[in-house]
């Protein structure tokens, strides 16, 4: 099989910091791992510094750079907008986009409050009666192991379900000397922990379950409520800063909510960036009376799986290594047992998008979805302004 | 050091099943493996069976058999009694020994009500002005892992507390099928998996941080609401039996809840019957600014150790195998790297009572701590209730 | 004290340091919690220093002492010797016994040298003749997950074995300036790591497989050559540590080997004292063609189980917690979940000794067995003495 | 598309199966994540197959294609010959690469003999007094994990080194119905674990201690004798392959061997492809008097370190999760916690390489730490030919 015939699309990527990385290596490799229907075109890298925008360029083969994301949007050779920046600019560019008739790939969270979410959600629709197809960027969805404990329980391997439990721990900003970011700014992140990590579990949860999420009682935490202005920091105003060495932390340092799901199961969910120790480790554990799943990043390329219908003799969780070819994903990469990282998941999600594309499917998740998300995290925020007490997700129209 | 010249006290124990037969191990253990200072006599088994009783007394060496509590807690030659029967009967028996003057050791919880439970704190703390001791069997504190977890935590290792996490996992009850028994009703257990394990981890995370839980959010669920009522249950009603095969469960299945520490920290809790896969897992994990910790009893002789001050090229979770000579009650057993199992702790209660009773001091934990787990168990029922609303737990006084 | 009408039988026990301990506990134990045909009664601890014997037998209910092992054989009360000294009394002791008509249960190795294990092993066999019954004491064949470990390969499970590879790892000597002690002198200890350590996994893997090990190629090494004496070590000549600060070191501190198996599969031993890090870490992994097995002591526990009949798309090593009532031994003991610490599989190694007694059967490990190990024990010996050449294990008679 | 102004490099690539894949994406990658002082461009790609060729060339950005290596490798825009062909054409090419001048980087093993070894490292010695370069693919060196292992050694954090246990564990002919293929001949491969997988461990122990193995005594084994031709499998001749279903397997299946290292080590060595349930599992354990190491494959960004200088009480191995900006190539990467997988090692060993070159120095491991490898491999098939004695392994000169 060869790419020779094989139609292209042009992509056109805004942001091009870590989530850029990820991005573009994830456009290069899906075609030279993965047999797609159509082959991206790397043509156009947004940002707004066209020094730095045009190193990342140059490492990673986009053919060139657009200091201004209209122009970007608006380009003939652009069938497909790649939207990498944070998260209040998501609405603007996501919906220009849509509206020029381009494909959308979002980065999560879809955005930093509902009405923008909604208006996104609603574009999306709109554009999608067009053909046009977005997606909202999930990614860990397409962890292999992620992805194969979605297929577990869709097969039905846990039976009912009745406990959730996820963790998305995090420790770089445990030291209470760490200094002030925009990631620690409302206006500009939406919220803390909550949002930029949360979101995934929230989100990875009602993949793997195919359930979604009723109700939440929720408690915020900020513990260090002030931290160093660093001198390069621009997101406070020069008055403030030059008056004072600290600012004030406006998001959530971590936030706990317990939930329900549709199906009955009851849930635990804590996000933060304060577990020392834990780096990067988002764990889920599924119980049901069949059987339950656990899942830790911390080792993403196994999914610990137990079979309660087995003799309790020979019965334990088996640390599956999700490296068989017949793993999703799997095949198109190395023999069993040679693991794979953290990118590989844009990747993967890369060829999703394009294989939806191709056959004219609308991709999931979809805006929809992340409209979703965005209610849910609206819930926890309700929920622990009032006093956790329980607040309802309005069920998706 | 022998054993003869030390003075002895007569134990009388009330209960002789799967309790009783952990606390007549350790009462025999204790001055075996450990120079007591006060060494047990096995005097009298309290049980009204008296063949299964006198059994159990033939096994572990008692001397004689009561198949009255009050008798047995009458007698001369008891200068403690061991309460290991149903909660709802403890308030009763502990109060009565109590006033008789005798020591005692009440298993856990210290009652099925914080009414009864205040009854008991108070006839203890009056108890002890004549020097009368009492201990609630907490009885997972006296694993080594966990005594030495609460002293990293006292020396300062882990700095500011800011999270808890703990889960008692278990699921003997995940098939539907499983039939009724004591413990699924409310009148004999006063609660489910709340009462019965979730005690359990309220006390260990007070114990471990030193710290009390100041309020909680919680959500109760019953998932399977009717339990086949097997021929030998007599718990409930004949008439309602002899209509029906199937009788209701009256207590929770699962119990989640968030909560605040003294400290600032927050928590997430959940103790469940229907967590297929997980036999006994009382998982703990603490994360302060400068360390972290992490606990499973289902790999109950290691304890999980972060040290948040090491160079991170180096730094990592270390698998403490807790068998060193140094750490708590190890060196009175095998050399390092042979491990101890379930009963082990119980031997270390009886020890440590056993010592306080000769030093002249009250041991931990007392009645009252008792009484504080009562309330925060209160509470949680308290705030499932009211949807999950923010409920304070009273200070202790 | 003692179970109904069960026929009882002395037990007079020799040494009474670790191992004494150990076997007391077990003694004890063994009626206590399992319905055994014989009731062992502790008549006997038999011990060179009176106060030092007179201190653990008051401590676990030795009914007596004796400072003769020769008259607490010749006691008419004393059904069974059980002999816990160090290796070089042992051939003397057991067959004393064994003559005199009393069952055996002796420490492992069974000898020092393979003529005197060959005279044991003779002993027993003229013994066994009439009904007198001996048990070399491999104990970590009955901690439970080994059990179950034998049971699986026995029923078939792994197919055709083609790997075994086993660890006995400890560093309590890796200090260069830790002590000389009788462990490691050759005339008192044998050998080294290899006859203390290498002996158990050389039987547990025997026993595992139900295969023996046909031939060895090996090397010894003794790393530290001197090391300090201790004040109070008396092993060696008086005029030698007069003169000097340090003594040598007459054993090996590590051994490994390859090894074949009777059934094909090929293998390979470690035993070391310098494994830092690793207190007691009995390691064993079986391979063969329809599953694998794998075995850590510090997570003693534990069985890790694979099914490679399984769909490699579910498949993956099961960590089967042996704490079910089906497991072996277990439900003797606690519900599931509840672990099993070191000192059990004594209890274990007692009740089926008794239940052997009781039913006319000969035990296993017999001294036959003890022999098997020391010609092996041997083997490795002299195939390192030369040059590694691959030395026969002689096949039992 | 390059980086600036800097200089770069012509690569041809001979083969482009599993390692042609594996080395498309280092070249691609290495100057997109890190800052190559040279910048590789893909210019050719070998393969006598054109059209199998073609297409990976497509895929990864080859700019053309030769059917014949020897015009591959006299281009003159090839600057380097990266040589991943089966290994028994590594020293024809590979020398006459080195010889047109062009630097070379060759996958292990470097050739099926010794003798075909010595000349590829007197080649590479001659070419490297004018300049010219070559590296052998020992590529698990530049796993992050590794790298860090072998800084910890060198800075003296395990003290004197007393074991060495290693294992590369496979499973992917256990069936005996698994069919014949190149690998399974000793004309084409060599040998079979023990040249394919047995080299790598051999190397990265070498390279983590930085010592040399000085002998060995070996055992190797061929399970399974004969297995079934495959219709497409052309390796056999025609004739036989007409008569039989079967055809015979003439390399090993697995090698074990002891060895001894320069500085007084012992070590145990362990090749298969019959573990069931270990399907790439390098595992390497490092016991030194100051503290251990211990790496598994399966978990490839986890370096397990214990420091046997630290309090026994806090004592334990530590999980240090190699994700770290202060560890070796991470920090080109993503953020702590983001594991890589696989393929980054060839990456990493792509910019060493490219570094090496333009600093003027020559890469390691070189064409003579090849040869040493090759000299080990062969003193165990010595070994295991003459009755597993001990054999010398020569030091290099």
């Amino acid at each position: 099989m060869t790419v020779d015939d094989t139609p292209t699309l042009g992509i056109g990527m805004v942001g091009y910091a870590f989530m850029g990385a990820a991005h573009s290596q994830a456009w290069r490799n899906a075609p030279s791992f993965f047999d797609v229907p159509i082959v991206p075109r790397l043509v156009a890298l947004g940002g707004r510094n066209r020094e730095a925008a045009g190193d990342v360029a140059r490492r990673f083969g986009w053919e060139s750079v657009e200091t201004d994301w209209r122009k970007l949007v608006a380009r003939d050779d652009v069938g497909l907008v790649d939207v990498c920046t944070p998260g209040n600019t998501h609405a603007e560019i996501a919906i220009a986009a849509l509206e020029a008739g381009k494909h959308v790939l979002c980065e999560k969270p879809l955005a930093n409050t509902v009405a923008e979410a909604e208006a996104m959600a609603e574009a999306a629709a709109k554009a999608a009666e067009s053909g046009v197809r977005s997606l909202v960027g999930f990614t860990y969805r397409r962890v292999p192991a992620i992805a194969l404990a979605r297929q577990l329980v869709a097969e039905g391997r846990l039976g009912q379900l009745h406990h959730v439990r996820a963790q998305y721990l995090q420790d770089w900003i445990a030291d209470p000397d760490a200094p002030l970011s925009w990631r620690l700014e409302k206006d500009k992140a939406g919220s803390g922990a909550l949002g930029d990590i949360g979101a995934h579990i929230i989100d990875l949860t009602q993949y793997i379950t195919g359930e979604r999420i009723t109700g939440v009682s929720a408690i915020l935490e900020t513990f260090v409520k002030e931290r160093p202005i660093p001198e390069s920091f621009t997101g406070l105003a020069g008055a403030a800063s030059a008056d004072a060495a600290k600012g004030p932390v406006t998001v959530d340092d971590t936030a706990l909510f317990l939930a329900r799901f549709t199906g009955g199961a009851v849930a635990s969910f804590e996000a933060t960036r304060f577990a020392t120790g834990r780096k990067n480790a988002i764990r889920i554990e599924i119980n049901g009376a069949k059987g339950s799943l656990a899942f830790d990043f911390e080792d993403m390329n196994v999914l610990q799986v137990f079979d309660n219908t087995e003799d309790p003799r020979v019965a334990g969780f088996k640390r599956v290594l999700v490296t068989e070819p017949s793993h999703p994903y799997v095949s198109a990469w190395w023999p069993a047992g040679h693991g794979l990282g953290y990118e590989h998941a844009f990747t993967h999600q890369a060829v999703d998008l394009l294989t939806a594309i191709a056959e004219g499917r609308d991709p999931e998740p979809s805006f929809a979805d992340g409209l979703n998300v965005q209610r849910i995290l609206a819930a926890v925020e309700d929920s622990a302004a009032a006093g956790s007490a329980w607040t309802e997700v309005p069920a998706p129209a």
